[in-house]
């Protein structure tokens, strides 16, 4: 039999990813919730789909808004982690290595979003998820998106010529194409590159393609410096 | 009173932007679907935000879905008539032109993102959207990205150096920044800026930046000429 955490044994192991009956449970959600909808799925199909009796899932989750705050922030979970090493490791000395950590962090969020079990971006813009009780993930949404925009203006501070009046911040362009990687998955057209097309475009943007393959090597060791494994 | 289409004379005059109760039910499922949530939102709850009985509601749309299904139509039709035209009209004869053709579709595509009466477009992953019946929706979709990304190629054709192995196409990440404005939109950051941000945005992805005020000079032909007042 298989235990974890405050609920009662389940009668039979575990059938989905995770150590714990609550991984599974968030599992199932994110598969219900992205498959069928949020406003369409009860507890009770949660439960089913772990094979749990509906008064055990709520040892592990208040309401189904709370399994739904938790997947949230597990979508930036990841990416804000490391976004945050980076902006606090030592201050790039140009525009390459400036525009490297920019790369670095796209490339790692966007890795993160395209690979993840569901795809539960989707989810980001339901009416349902503007409410104040998730506040706690559009507060590190909210927070990922400005150490984009750190990260876009230590570029732009090496290049006077970018970026300039009128022209949208280069960290905001960033992170924007960076979530339309959710959209793109959606479509069905996200592949193995998606994620590393999406940072490549971060450095033209910065008009830096000249320099693009420094710019990926100084990427690559950010990530195996501050990335998990 | 006002009466227009198959339906009985509704007992009050419009309260909704439209000339037609038609329309009238097309913007009050607009407020309600992006406001509180396609599931959660009763065809009853339609009919009671125009002033109308259910059942003259369904002698204009047999269900909610063929509701959503005209709603999310309409948020890429506008787009799609003028990139078919623009795509239509005579052939760019250098990369700068080609780039003005790319510039118009974005700026005119993501204005009338930024300035429809309801944020639609965060509809479009809902789960329910991606049945078969909102196929002619995604038809049209899909013919919008293929037209962004063959005005992308123009623009590629003349720039050997752009775009090269292992790049994105220029056209699908204009494409995907210009959906990304209904996330700005959806999280209260866009502006009157934004739509042409965007449209500049996408000269600089084609590395034309320096020639960027000769760009938007020939989009704002294209837009006089092939966009609707």
């Amino acid at each position: 039999m298989t235990s974890a955490g405050p609920g009662r044994p389940r009668k039979q192991q575990p059938v989905r990813p995770g150590a714990t009956a609550r991984d599974e449970i968030l599992d199932a959600a994110a598969e219900l919730f992205t498959g069928q909808g949020f406003a369409n799925t009860s507890t009770r199909a949660v439960a089913d789909a772990v094979g749990m009796r509906q008064s055990s899932l709520y040892h592990h989750f208040g309401t189904k808004d709370d399994i739904l705050g938790e997947l949230l922030k597990g979508t930036v979970a990841g990416g804000l982690d490391f976004a945050r090493a980076v902006c606090a490791a030592p201050r790039p000395a140009g525009a390459v290595s400036a525009a490297a950590a920019l790369h670095a962090v796209a490339l790692y969020d966007g890795g993160l979003l395209c690979s993840a079990r569901w795809n539960l971006g989707i989810l980001y813009h339901l009416p349902e998820a503007r409410a104040e009780r998730f506040e706690p993930f559009m507060a590190d949404r909210r927070e990922l998106r400005q150490l984009y925009r750190d990260l876009g203006q230590r570029v732009e501070e090496f290049l006077p010529a970018a970026g300039g009046p009128g022209s949208a911040p280069l960290g905001e362009l960033v992170f924007r194409l960076v979530e339309s990687l959710i959209n793109l998955r959606a479509d069905g057209l996200a592949d193995n590159d998606s994620a590393s097309q999406t940072a490549d475009a971060a450095v033209v943007l910065a008009g830096l393609s000249a320099q693009l393959n420094e710019v990926r090597e100084l990427s690559r060791g950010l990530i195996a410096d501050y990335g998990r494994g």
